[in-house]
């Protein structure tokens, strides 16, 4: 028979067992932390009609959706989790109960140019808080504390949440009478980390703004102090545009809403520089940075928005999230070495009977563990043990118990720690302790 | 601006939250039960090459699938998490180490025509291990244990894991020279239980079998005491045919093993009725059916295998594995009314403020509680009291505490059970452990 080759797309992301297990590892502590916090799970369809999915899409996005059909519908793989999201609000307005915390960790798909930390079908992991009509500004000082217990939770401390407000962006533009270039501004001034405030300068005055506008515009976004300085800077611009004094409103609110939440002092501060590319944004915006890393760029965006539904209902849902783009944070983290593997699965220990005849015994033990909640298991068959031990080597298990003749008899295991050597013997009644004491969960990503 | 019809394709499963939270802890205990059994995680493509996964597959499975171009690919959404775990064996034969026990729980797709029950988008929940050119029988002994424990995790007592062993079919189609109709046999004998004993009759004689080799076909099939009885019955057949002593001696092992796993009697018999549609198993086969609604047909079935990549490499992986059909099966209880839906989403307890004035009071008790690991919410917020209760119990938490004025001065909350409607005063520092003591986690699906 002719053998085809086995392959995957490029593009597309496929760990081995032991990226895998750090991978999901990573994945059940964002559903934790996003359960915490009181938000819902949600599963929409990957497959949705073409006519649903791109209501609001356009341009580039267009592009790169995957579409085609089947029988007489024209479908679509879904690019993100935002438009099923405000698809099912608009859909389930009546069965929802608000405000609707919701949370969402899925595929979705577009399929760019493959390029070096490009997916085309990559992880996001979104929570949204829907309100109907209207939605607290609390909410938008809510997200930022989720994030924070996100990452300190995987291990990652060095970072800064970093937040804006596009009402303060768009009464500062129209207090500078450059307003309708406001989109094109915000484009530019977005990529300052990247590019530098040189070649900013220049491409502002590309945009025909007066040399003295463009100087007004750099001086404003570098205001960096700490927060509560910036707030006072920003106020005694004495700026009388209404939509700039509701932006400081809201800032201030927000920040001080993050405070109460416990989030520390140094994980997040004002940043006057970021914009978010979308449109769609219309309040508090986010971008997260690693400190030590701030080449990766933001791992975690998003913000206010007045209306998520408006495609598909006239009625008025504003809401606010924040999605972490896990497949590329991920693969960033790989690429930098930053990830903690241990094991090929999630066992604490490996039992392997000598021989048939410990079988018996080696079951009752591997029961008991399992039992109690202590994920283990067996190896099975008649292989040498060199074969078995090599085994054990290569899943990077910590503990192995090898069963004998004498264990069998006397009633007990020897466990040997594969990281340190140690070993030892331990009655059968006191195994599920020794190993509950023994096993503490380290986090996942270093950054140290 | 005219909107767009918010609506999702017939044959796609999308659920309210409440049905949703249910799913979800549904996946989470079929997750956990699979890692506590030494499972490793797999997470492979959705999209693959049309020629990866058409290798195998011809007839039905062709008609169904999504296939579709991108580029100058010819592209299909996977229609079974099987064909994917072939290709990946065969791509990382030399990375992966053997035996290699994986999970995956992931979505497949099949565009049948849409009708109740049947799904275009749904979960499929797999296990399998796969051996390097060989893997001990032992395993086949330990794949029923894992379905025990997941299906009792989820409340699912009254079950009984069918099994069988298409090799003892085999020597048994052959030693009445009938083999060569086996796949038609097979077929017609695995209806048994929908369409009845009559009706196998006459359509085993339109195979233009001979009578009395119908009946004994029949006779075999029927035969139906304990599992040991059943043993000793086909023993006394005396039929010397190889592959029927090989079946026998398997299915004895696997009995015997199964014991050893600690499984129940009542949760496991041989039932030689049992054939699976696939010519793909070659020996140990499952089917599980819920005792008091066996119309629901098998819930979760699979069976052992020789070779699983065989279109990709010449080297042999013998396998077994089993999977269940989680949508239908949610689907199904759903209709049933066998689940048990609590809250919309995973918070143990909602506190909520009177007024602005107690925010911040609320916010430490929430902060302590998330901290923790206590999932529950805060109503922020102006809303009127009588607004924030009938949010409470809309979504159906269990636990609220309203913090007014007293409660702040005296650093205490008033927990009232939603359900009962008692009423505690807890001091802030009890607060967590009375929510630990007092919030006992229910089984999701009640069959009784």
């Amino acid at each position: 028979m002719n053998k085809i080759k086995p392959r995957i797309l490029s593009g597309f992301m496929e760990l081995l067992p032991e990226q895998q297990v750090a991978m999901t590892k990573i994945m059940d502590i964002i559903k934790k932390n996003y359960e915490l916090f009181g938000f819902s799970p949600l599963d929409t369809p990957v497959i949705e009609l073409s006519e649903t999915l791109l209501a609001k899409a356009g341009g580039e996005t267009e592009k790169q959706i995957y579409r085609f059909n089947k029988g007489d519908n024209d479908l679509s793989l879904r690019f993100d989790l935002t438009v099923p999201l405000s698809r099912y609000v608009a859909m389930h307005q009546n069965d929802v109960v608000f405000p609707f915390k919701r949370y969402q960790i899925g595929k979705v798909y577009r399929g760019e140019r493959p390029q070096k930390g490009r997916f085309r079908e990559f992880y996001q992991c979104d929570i949204d808080i829907i309100g109907n009509g209207e939605l607290d500004i609390n909410y938008d000082a809510e997200i930022p504390s989720i994030i924070c217990n996100v990452l300190k939770d995987l291990g990652i401390n060095d970072f800064t949440i970093k937040i804006n407000n596009r009402k303060l962006l768009k009464g500062f533009f129209e207090y500078l009478n450059v307003e309708e270039k406001s989109v094109d501004i915000l484009r530019i001034v977005d990529k300052i980390l990247k590019v530098g405030e040189e070649e900013i300068f220049k491409e502002l005055l590309d945009l025909n703004i007066e040399k003295s506008i463009v100087e007004k515009i750099l001086n404003f976004i570098k205001i960096d102090e700490n927060n509560s300085e910036i707030i006072q800077v920003l106020k005694n611009l004495n700026i009388t545009n209404e939509s700039f004094i509701i932006g400081i409103s809201e800032l201030e609110q927000v920040l001080n809403g993050i405070k109460c939440y416990g989030v520390s002092d140094s994980n997040f501060k004002i940043d006057l520089t970021i914009a978010r590319g979308l449109d769609y944004y219309t309040g508090t915006i986010y971008e997260t940075n690693l400190n030590k890393y701030p080449e990766v760029g933001s791992i975690c965006s998003g913000g206010r928005y007045d209306n998520l539904s408006s495609y598909y209902t006239d009625k008025n849902f504003p809401g606010v999230g924040i999605s972490i783009g896990l497949t590329r944070l991920f693969d960033q983290l790989v690429s930098r070495n930053l990830i903690q593997y241990k094991c090929n699965s999630f066992i604490k220990a490996l039992i392997i009977p000598v021989s048939e005849n410990e079988k018996d015994f080696a079951l009752q033990v591997i029961n008991m563990l399992r039992n109690n909640n202590i994920a283990s298991d067996i190896c099975l068959g008649n292989n040498k043990i060199k074969n078995k031990m090599n085994y054990a080597n290569k899943i990077g298990v910590k503990f192995i118990a090898m069963i004998g003749e004498e264990e069998k008899l006397n009633n007990f295991i020897t466990l040997k720690n594969m990281e340190t050597g140690e070993q030892n013997k331990i009655e059968f009644d006191g195994i599920v302790d020794f190993l509950n004491n023994s096993y503490k969960e380290e986090k996942i990503i270093n950054l140290d």
